[in-house]
């Protein structure tokens, strides 16, 4: 029976194999930390081993991730957290009363005083309320209820369960869901993974990769032949390509959204990050309310935000909220009952998220470090965004939009026909082949344009504008002379 | 123009609804944090607001939450996350030498050498390593490769991935999936989002809630029948019925699984929480390998681990990890692709799953009080699951079979005729109607077995060891009196 059942098995081989496995798996792709990731750090370790190589450190400016280019934490929220995980420390006289008193009240709202215990799946109360009262204040007033508020794990984890609730049908009557091109490839990914249809709509490259309705509306009545679209995702600031909408913008895209019957997902994670002069945020909450209630009682929405991005960079602790907004109440349900499943988002990260949206006030001790630290990097990465378009632009073959807002840059780069021809002949995407040359000579991770969707014929990559100042310059110099030497080699 | 698009969508109503929403995640349905558990928050707030009840708390033995049920963490968890989050305090001569050293480490592991930073999406690589060691400790030197560990956001994160690679296929060709009947809802949630087969094979209740191999031949055959079985789902120490599988019985699941060609998914997340004489945890994959070669280097699984158990209990942290064996390279690929698009497991938690792996040694300053900590808890929760079966099995109409191990009991309750009427008429099922009117009168929120499965007629309830024992007697307490006038109150 043994051996037969052997036989058996190595006959049939593998019970999970790449051509049995879930299909809408294998069309998952996200190029952020995709072949050209591996490859960097594949290439630190044989730097560690000893390996020649023409740099001595990788610089890796393909992801949005502050902290490991150096970003300090701030002090406050760093400090918070400790007397949270260890509350003994709240005796010790070395840390501010207001860090105590936000410690306290956190671990007052925990099962047991412990952030080790669970949190309701929807997040700790206070911090639902505290966030709702962040909202209110960043537009102005407009109410924000604690029950809309849904805390998550970082941005992603609640925008995929958005999308989760809203694709069903089958053929032509499944949910297609509108994405800008170039986009942040989670959207793609999660698209694949729920077997969505992806309905691109372009932003506008020559004005500063602007979104027009026109072309909202080009691409959504070539959709309708074979989908439903039901859902238009935003992300502004825009990643990977750094504008800020104006508000007539974002007006006329509410408008659209209503006219079309379109569920609104608005990611705003990079709320804080505006740099260019003449642009301001506005939440899609905020001009969704300022346009009457005609709009501010129908139109759909989750705008999503997390502890990762802005001023404070807290990638590694998964923070994050959602505001959900006319969700009917049976749906809301069934939301809630979604993220029960899995428990609760992690409840240090609902403690950090706490202290993004309720931080040091100008009567409390902490306040002017605080200030200071959150300036400084805000100033710093404004002083980035600039440099990077100045330095890009005067590059031949590189062009570079105005980083505005968030942490990216996606310049454009003209390849010359050989080295396409080349990039082809190696079975590789032209910009990969770009990217990974820069990579092997330079020590410079990028991410190819190509992993973020782009028109056809036009390359590009997406730059993070993280590293310290020093080492930005470096990288842009870098980058300068390999761009002049590659359009020689295939000139 | 306006005009006509607001008459348009009230007449279409909103873009999202109950009826129009996916439909898999409708049939989602986890109990644990239930429609019991939402009346237990509400009666909470009316005992806020002053509202009178026949009890002062509202007790909740509905979820495996230690910390919430006041078990204090471990000293040197805790020192160490601080550290981690706070570096300033390494030159503090209030924290041990040992957890500083420990801290150094991670933090050296980490970008920016900042846990605000993201890691790997695998997981922090030397945490990954201390992950390998520690299995292969527990499993007397079977080796453990570290690109085989993958760390994430709890278990449950873990087992929903491996889930969603294996179910594919339409129709009879679905895939199907086998759980065990009691099971831990989380199982039956995933199931029904993915649209998976749930096939049921039941645990003999006569004999201790074990596993016999006859009847998951029984289940299989019939499931032959109208999908593709292709995953077994072993909860050990069982979920939530506190059993704990005999070596014999593991070594019998291994050869089915073998034969029958199908994937193990081994959930061990109380690996650490075996309490009853003679029991003795083993780990699937020690049994595998101790099974030869033939077994070894065939079967596929995944087994999973987690630091919301155990005697740590840090649930709010969502640390875990799973190791893969066996599984196709390509697969491997897609997997570790999968985990990308989600970035990373919060570093928090992978800090303190390096601890719950790397504990203190004998010659390091923090041994002691580290031991000292964790014999007490686990000693605890045996004396409480000894007690709670003794008390139970005293009362008429309630048998208990012995919490061998995890956190939960599973009694059977025998409810009157008139009650079962009583509860169809009101539309309820029978042990969700006792347990509700239990936290009416009682305020004690317990499970209803029916959100776990039982065979039909059955009724039982889950109830979780983890109140401290002086509060433990006080619910099995008032359990008993409230069985017996319910028992009464319905003759």
């Amino acid at each position: 029976m043994s051996q037969q059942a052997v036989n058996g098995v190595s006959c049939r081989g593998k019970v999970l194999t790449v051509e049995n496995m879930n299909p809408n798996v294998k069309r998952v792709e996200y190029a952020v930390r995709g072949p050209i990731v591996q490859r960097a750090v594949q290439i630190e370790k044989e730097l560690r081993e000893g390996v020649k190589k023409p740099f001595t450190e990788v610089i890796k400016a393909n992801i949005g991730d502050a902290q490991a280019m150096g970003q300090r934490p701030i002090t406050f929220f760093r400090q918070v957290l400790v007397l949270c995980s260890y509350p003994e420390l709240l005796e010790d006289n070395k840390f501010p009363e207001d860090a105590k008193k936000r410690a306290r009240r956190i671990l007052d709202a925990c099962g047991g005083h412990s952030i080790g215990a669970y949190s309701a799946s929807q997040g700790i109360e206070c911090i639902r309320q505290d966030v709702a009262r962040y909202i209110e204040r960043r537009d102005g007033g407009i109410p924000s209820n604690p029950d809309n508020i849904y805390l998550s794990t970082g941005a992603s984890d609640a925008i995929v369960t958005i999308l989760k609730l809203l694709v069903c049908g089958e053929g032509r009557d499944r949910t297609g869901v509108m994405i800008s091109i170039p986009q942040y490839p989670l959207y793609s990914a999660a698209l694949a993974d729920l077997a969505a249809v992806q309905i691109n709509y372009y932003l506008d490259e020559d004005n500063c990769w602007s979104l027009n309705v026109a072309e909202l509306k080009r691409a959504l009545n070539e959709a309708k032949q074979h989908c439903k679209p039901r859902v238009l995702c935003i992300i502004n600031p825009g990643n990977p390509t750094g504008q800020v909408q104006s508000r007539q913008c974002i007006e006329d895209v509410i408008q659209f959204a209503k006219e079309e019957h379109l569920f609104l997902m608005a990611d705003e994670v990079y709320q804080d990050n505006v740099y260019a002069e003449g642009c301001k945020f506005h939440s899609f909450k905020k001009v969704l309310f300022e346009m009457g209630p005609e709009y501010s009682s129908t139109v759909e929405m989750a705008s999503f935000h997390s502890t990762s991005k802005c001023y404070m960079g807290e990638c590694g602790f998964r923070g994050g909220y959602m505001e959900v907004i006319n969700m009917d109440p049976e749906v809301k349900a069934q939301l809630t009952k979604l993220v029960s499943v899995r428990l609760c988002p992690p409840v240090p990260g609902q403690a950090l998220l706490d202290l993004v949206v309720n931080p040091p006030q100008p009567d409390e001790p902490s306040y002017t470090l605080f200030t200071k630290e959150r300036t400084a990097v805000l100033a710093t990465l404004a002083e980035k965004a600039r440099l990077t378009e100045e330095i890009f632009n005067e590059v031949p073959g590189i062009t570079c939009n105005p980083v505005q807002g968030a942490m990216y840059t996606f310049p454009r780069i003209t390849l010359p026909q050989k080295a396409i021809d080349k990039a082809k002949a190696e079975g590789k995407v032209p910009d990969m082949f770009y990217c990974m040359k820069l990579l092997e000579e330079e020590g410079i991770c990028l991410v190819p344009g190509s992993g973020f969707g782009q028109k056809d014929g036009t390359f590009h990559f997406r730059m993070t504008i993280l590293p310290p100042t020093e080492k930005l310059k470096v990288v842009l110099q870098k980058i300068r002379d390999f761009h002049l030497r590659f359009t020689n080699e295939f000139s």
